[in-house]
């Protein structure tokens, strides 16, 4: 079974959210206890909890700690709400399934005004568990409709984390492999390290030695070699933003997949919840690419990246065909075409045998 | 001027070896002096000296060490000679540059049997220091060869590093860089950082810097996305083994940019000296490839990876294509073919507008 990164645990008024702490993963599993709403916006603020799905059932179990002890008068109560919605959707401005729960959870207590703050209390709480149920059927569903995809028997290439820790279980291109183990298909997956941040090593190879799927880790520069010398069925990933004509805004390093996967006629799949798509967008082009910080690339990593366990692929080098190449550079000359011939002609007369 | 990593100080019998500790880099630059052949044995067998070239000179120079106060009668002179070559031999034991160097070195002691010992040590001394002009030589060459096929202005990008450090001086695919550089081009690089060992961001970034060339460094798989967005005129790096019909087997990653150069019509060059090839091999399948240890995916970097001052390139995401995507899995179905049509119909009825 995949893991469920969030819960609530016990009742609304004595219970409280437990979520994975996803900063300290692979190396500590731990349960972060969330009772108040500064617990959430901190682990939200700091990516404990991380993945647009998972943010947004966060956010909305959050705005319930933050007022299930709200005053029990209608202006005392919304107040609370109002403040504490702001509270919560500043934590991640740039969120938008934050905003997405957060505003779904207030429109829901303004539809009940009049009745007493107890129920509409009650009501928040169980929207907040609805949104968690509605993010795992959808997870299944698209699970579903990708297991038809796989063959029986199959290795499969993905990059970064599009997996149960990002939704509320599941995930979304390995909610496809999930379903596919469970359909008793033969799976094993090689999961892109996902270079700067990681996501690949540490989380979906995580989460999938959690499930006993199979999984190893690569290099991102070694998914070509991979493609090019083991038989890799099909490449999976997730999505952030999908436009008009279905070009696709990933996790970087997803283009260069897709071209490797193109250039070894590899089906490259991209799993998504229909509000992902953004259909205002005619094009790729008009899609704005966040450029962060290079300190991400150029200051140390987490101490053990990969779980304990878990295989990396770590070809030294890998072999590039001659078609490719435009030109070798040589102290004797460029040869240019590559091929033999003209190899010979440049290397001549030292060793021409 | 490129950093020239090793040189030999003062004369044969007071002198020294110095080197940059390559281990060291980019966070300090120690230069390292080596006295006996036992600190030379260490520098190459830990990698404080590295790349083919580099490790020819220093091993060369190692041997000069080791025998230049071995007994003046030529029977003791010609044990301990055997005696270092071995011993400096199994420093590093498939390093094929190193064996090269020590044998010439070795056949170079053996022509002059009968001559006093101590005219056999000062031949020693200068055949080291020969095989070092020889590289710098050599490498100036393909400076020069390669140097034509870089325009007037231009922005290069290159894989792991085959630069000064890796040689006597001025590199293969960067002396291409420096002598365009010296002929009063314009030129940009962009350094992959090569994982997993990162010696793009840790050395080409340093020596470039070191040179005064600008340098941006990113995560390997951000260089489809930079072909995508940005102008890159040409891609260019080493080779570990070319064979006869110009198959290149070199740090792995390099296949994966090969490919992206091709589909985005960049030249991708090679830069190598001619005893790099293997005309013994008719095609790249020949090529063994080592498989290393996963510790070097798994385990933590040095704390600081890319030199102080220099630029990361660090796009959080990309744009793949539609034309690349074999289906999107949504939890409504899957869209295949991508187009907008299909995405219509499949998202329909709540996001048709």
């Amino acid at each position: 079974m995949p893991v469920r990164p969030i819960r609530w645990k016990s009742g609304l008024l004595d219970g409280c959210v437990e979520l994975i702490d996803q900063t300290l993963l692979p190396g500590k599993l731990v349960w972060l206890e969330c009772r108040d709403a500064e617990t959430m916006f901190e682990a939200i603020q700091v990516l404990r909890v991380r993945g647009a799905p998972a943010i947004g059932v966060a956010a909305a179990m959050g705005l319930v700690l933050a007022v299930r002890n709200a005053p029990e008068n209608e202006n005392g109560f919304f107040d609370a709400l109002s403040k504490a919605r702001d509270y919560l959707a500043s934590s991640r401005p740039t969120a938008v399934n934050l905003f997405w729960a957060l505003d779904r959870m207030v429109a829901r207590a303004k539809s009940l005004k009049g009745r007493p703050v107890s129920v509409i209390k009650q009501t928040l709480f169980d929207e907040a568990l609805t949104i968690q149920r509605e993010d795992a059927n959808m997870c299944r569903s698209i699970g579903g409709f990708g297991a038809v995809l796989v063959p029986q028997s199959a290795t499969i290439l993905t990059h970064c984390n599009a997996g149960s820790l990002a939704t509320a279980e599941y995930g979304t291109a390995l909610a496809v492999v999930y379903t596919a183990v469970e359909q008793g298909k033969k799976i094993q997956v090689y999961a892109d390290e996902t270079r700067p941040l990681l996501q690949g090593a540490r989380l979906t190879a995580w989460e999938l030695q959690q499930a006993g799927v199979p999984v190893t880790v690569l290099c991102d520069n070694a998914a070509g070699w991979l493609m090019q010398t083991k038989k890799i069925d099909l490449v999976i990933v997730g999505a952030d933003r999908i436009v008009a004509n279905g070009d696709t805004a990933n996790k970087i390093g997803t283009y260069s997949l897709a071209v490797l996967a193109w250039r070894h006629n590899v089906p490259f799949y991209v799993a998504a919840p229909s509000s992902t798509f953004d259909l205002s967008l005619a094009d790729g082009s008009a899609i704005p690419i966040e450029m962060r910080s290079g300190d991400e690339i150029g200051r140390p990593f987490a101490s053990r990246v990969v779980p304990d366990g878990v295989p990396c692929y770590n070809p030294a080098f890998d072999v590039t065909p001659a078609e490719l190449i435009r030109g070798i550079v040589t102290e004797r000359g460029v040869i240019s075409p590559v091929c033999r011939e003209r190899i010979r002609e440049v290397l001549a007369p030292s060793q021409t045998n």
